[in-house]
C-alpha cells in the first residue's frame, strides 16, 4: 500500500530562530504587527510504499532520524494520513 | 485573544521540486528505497493577537500572500489552532 506521510520538522522551542524573527521583522514592516510571534521549519510529504501504517511510520521516523531532521536543533513529528 | 495559527506553503504539484529530488536520492543512498517520492515545503507557526478566529485567519492570509508564499511557485493551506 501506499501511505502519504507528512513530516513537520520545527526549531526547538528552547533555541532562537533567526528565519522566524526575520520575517516577523518583515511583517512589522507591512503593518501586521497584531503578529507576535514567527517560527519556521520544514514540512514534508514522502509517499512509502509499506505493509501497513506502523510499517510507514517507522520508515518515515527513520528518514527523520538519519537524514531530514537535525536532533541538536529540531524536534520532528510524524502523521500518517 | 492570542491564536496559533499553522501555515503549510507546499510547491505546487505541476512544479518539478528539487529539493525533495535531492532527499530522495540522499533517502535511497541510505537504502530507504522504499519511499518513493519527497516533496518539501514550508511549515510556520504564527502567534497572531486578534478579537477572533476569523480575524486571525485573515491576517495569516494577508501575511501569506503578501511576504511568506509565491502564488507562482506555491500553494499554502491556513489552520488555526
Amino acid at each position: 500500500m501506499n501511505f502519504t506521510v507528512e513530516l513537520k520538522i520545527m526549531p526547538l522551542k528552547e533555541l532562537l530562530d533567526p528565519q522566524g524573527k526575520a520575517v516577523k521583522g518583515g511583517l512589522d514592516n507591512l503593518g501586521l504587527n497584531t503578529v507576535q510571534d514567527v517560527r519556521i521549519g520544514k514540512h514534508i510529504l514522502l509517499q512509502i510504499e509499506a505493509a501497513n501504517a506502523e510499517e510507514a511510520e517507522r520508515i518515515a521516523n527513520e528518514a527523520a532520524t538519519k537524514l531530514l531532521a537535525n536532533p541538536v536543533m529540531e524536534e520532528f513529528s510524524i502523521f500518517i494520513k
